[in-house]
């Protein structure tokens, strides 16, 4: 931490941050210049915080000087971590894919998207995950009767699954149907008691965001989950909430390079189906090692099939 | 409803359109102009998505006419709402406030902050809120030991309690133990399952937001609580999240024109101690009717007790 | 400045770092933390870039200490200033007003405007000063014509004038005028070439701003005029572009803190005619020491004259 | 036009709109809804604005049907533009490139440029391009000496030139210079009587854009030149300014769908050197046909010569 003194700080105020520092256990290290005098905190930053010296006499600001997050950065594991959910393999190895279509409910819905993810070869289909909007006169969560039908469909097309969980009163049913992943909704990254649940169990999970949330934000969120035990994370960007197509591809060449954890794209999310297929190819050029397929109720993308999409993804040169 | 075809679109397009808008109960109402043709759905729209016309061929925008929210809209209801907690009234009757410590826990941290209050004429206090900043090595729900303590406490200073709920599970233990207001903090306004069960329950609701959720998804968050049929709310805005200084009062006065519900601004949050009182000048003029204030651990504002705080908050003409 | 390193930074890194600040004139303070090593670069860093450091090897990122404005800095000069035009002063003597309609050009339609400020008691008209919106197929630069109208039209009133200038090839002929201000439209605030011509001249500037640049972006932009030698700027915040009414107060309490410069408000650009009242107060409130009051064509404000709307300026208090 | 009446809006309400909307040479289109009546404006919209109706009694908003612009829109030509620059070639017909260094000024610090632009296979550098950020004490315009000397040294390697034009007075010089290609900074996509300049002369625009101006502002900007009759305009996407790296290719494709303008990237300035190579993959994977590359002063970049750089340019997979 670095304590920026204000231009009129007094001796006694110096003194004042120096002897917080020092009460949570870390050296003042004091440095005049000719305007201001810095103050640096040396040891371990981590259990402080800004607040604890911006409400000091003669203090201008504080500054952390490392990141909150520690499981989770590359620093601390130079590495790409490999999740892997079913036969599905997240990480640096190559490419992996999951398929699910977030408004399909029952089994009859839940089908013919299961039957359209194992016909492209896939082996991971997903439930839920998708509300983005706040309609209040529609409440969509994935609820019991959801988890036990797509339990029973993806284990008859032979597909490990991944469900939504947004209310943490479902964990436990969740568990109990042996469902292979958690999927995250952007909603639910500030959900702090869900994250904390989700990191005391031993499963992984697929943790999504869209631009309403910093990737710095974000990675606090995998620390938070990750600080509890559970360190299969798959961090997946869904790109802009409304307002038109986005989706920012050097926030994901950033976060390559702070967390090991592997990161996927949600191109559909971020796009519509009409720009799905660019924006999958430039994320892929950006360093994500995998995508999330939302497809229609058929179980299929804009003109054709899963297996013609993934097909088309052929890189694209200068 | 309106739809704006594209310039491409052919007669079945739009003949497609008027039929999925037919299938709504709706009724179309086709108008060709010179580059586009725009169809209205005219009849009850808030069945509607414009997610349910953007994927058919030839249709390039969909746009609601009626907002989303109607229980709180000042259109179903143009006198101002009085939502009264204990002995407060938020309303346009007059001036009320609230007063609190969000980190402020156990009885002995209680205490003082209560009689803080109540020493300046205060009639109402809150416990937790503030959980503003995501250092995934903290946790601060305010608890079940929390929701006791602030109980007794603000029992033994005649002060009615709003407390902090962010963990649907202690919804049982909040109502047991008769606190007498909720305090939705600005991290649970995406919790939609949190927001549900508040809905069902008849207790009043101060429903917070700082400046990462718009003021019209703030209003779709009250009416997802008012369409369960609890009405008693009362909107507590907590300015700019980090970042500098920040309260926008055009948007307190744009919820004034919107919303029959009450609104209150929370000036500490927003600009700090340095600012709160100038900032709580600027809501009170553009249209807020009270304030919640957040205290240091003894109770006091910046340079002084409550009461001083409160009687310097005298207006500034031109 | 503050330099912290990469925690896989070498020494060799930290020496490079010490060699280039040096260079600049200032002196190193190296502090060995755990984590990372953080340098100070002591001495005078006006001069310095974060820029000239994030590009050596090993350096994670580089900080400034004190900010890039100095002589518009409270700082520099703890009372506030007092910028004259005609008769209008606008500090923190007391409350000043400027009012005009923007879209007026020619002299019979600044004449009605023109007579309405002095009828209400004014001393200072402007003209120009609107563009917001980026129609390409209009083009409203107020040109020659329209400032020798307003020269005309503002005097034979008896009133002071300031005039728009967004093309630097019209100083010239504002100066020859004899205009009595320059009035400086957000869109400008990235026009160097103009602020610099701006700079050299010896004339009050208003220096309009709205939320597409940042407050700290508008001090700089005060501090390149000002270190041209022109000193008599008045800061005048038009709130939000677009997308509903906006208008920041904690922004303008910030302001009120970290500069000496006077701070006004333009409400109806904020607000439009319905809220620029409720606005007006607002930014009163926090802070601000005057108004810029757009009329219409009729030189009114909505429902009534501008005398009426200013003496319904009327404080609010708790 | 799309104009929406309140729902309090009265019979005279509708009908005076309607006669502003006939005032204007086109035909109203009135649609009665249960809460709401809406009013078409048929004919040609683009003289209409907004403003011109949200002004009137019972309106509640105004919104246009066909965008403001309409030269530079994919609507108005089907296929896409190519912009040739020397014997560069920008457009669907193939990858093209720029190279040159924003801060290299004189002779001695611009023939390495451009001796490594030469070198790397390439036809065309530029100079200036840069200033970013706002230090009011430095002032980088490319002057007169900077034309004249990019001007020398670019015919001394054989290459075209495109150059920095910020100040509107030196387009004279630049012409007389015979310079190949104007170069547009991000911040002078306001500087309305700049772009109206270009408008008028025959020659090859660059014109960037950072994400301060949005995609649909950045076309309004690209429309306002073409509607001078200049319609040689390049868009330059220079992805996010400050905070990190970030560059939105959800934006590029959609500007391809929305505009035949040919779509570059300039990857150095939306990454910094370490994530260039990554960022101008994503970019072209997404659909830009093209490069702006800025070379440190060396002309190389980042761990290599810009040949490398290029040939290192291979696509990615899944």
């Amino acid at each position: 931490m670095i304590i920026v003194m204000s231009g009129k700080a007094a001796e006694a105020d110096i003194q004042a941050v120096a002897e917080r520092i020092a009460a949570a256990g870390l050296s003042a290290h004091v440095s005049r210049g000719l305007e201001r005098t810095v103050i640096g905190a040396v040891g371990e930053e981590r259990g402080l915080e800004p607040a604890m010296f911006e409400d000091l006499a003669g203090v201008e600001r504080a500054l952390r000087v490392v990141s909150e997050y520690r499981i989770v950065s590359r620093e601390a594991q130079p590495e790409g971590s490999a999740i892997r959910i079913g036969h599905c393999e997240f990480g640096d190895a190559g490419f992996a894919w999951l398929g699910g279509c977030a408004s399909a409910r029952g089994l009859d819905e839940l089908a013919p998207v299961a039957r359209s993810v194992s016909e492209a070869g896939g082996g991971l289909m997903f439930g839920g995950g998708a509300r983005r909007h706040g309609n209040p006169y529609q409440h969509q969560t994935f609820g019991v009767a959801e988890l036990e039908a797509l339990r029973e469909v993806s284990s008859s097309f032979g597909l490990a699954a991944a469900a939504e969980l947004s209310d943490v009163r479902l964990l436990d049913m969740h568990l109990e149907l042996q469902l292979d992943a958690l999927l995250i909704a952007p909603d639910s990254l500030r959900n702090i008691e869900l994250l904390r649940e989700i990191g005391r169990i031993n499963k992984p999970v697929i943790l999504q965001r869209d631009n309403r949330t910093s990737p710095a934000g974000w990675l606090l969120a995998a620390e938070r989950i990750a600080a509890g035990g559970n360190h299969q994370i798959v961090l997946c960007d869904c790109g802009r909430e409304g307002d038109g197509p986005g989706m920012d591809v050097g926030e994901i060449a950033w976060l390559r390079q702070e967390t090991h954890l592997p990161v996927i794209a949600a191109p559909v999310a971020a796009g519509g189906q009409a720009l799905a297929q660019v924006l999958a190819r430039a994320a892929l050029a950006a360093g994500a090692s995998g995508l999330l397929l939302e497809t229609d109720r058929d179980g299929r993308m804009a003109a054709g099939g899963l297996a013609d999409w993934l097909s088309g993804l052929q890189p694209v040169g200068r």
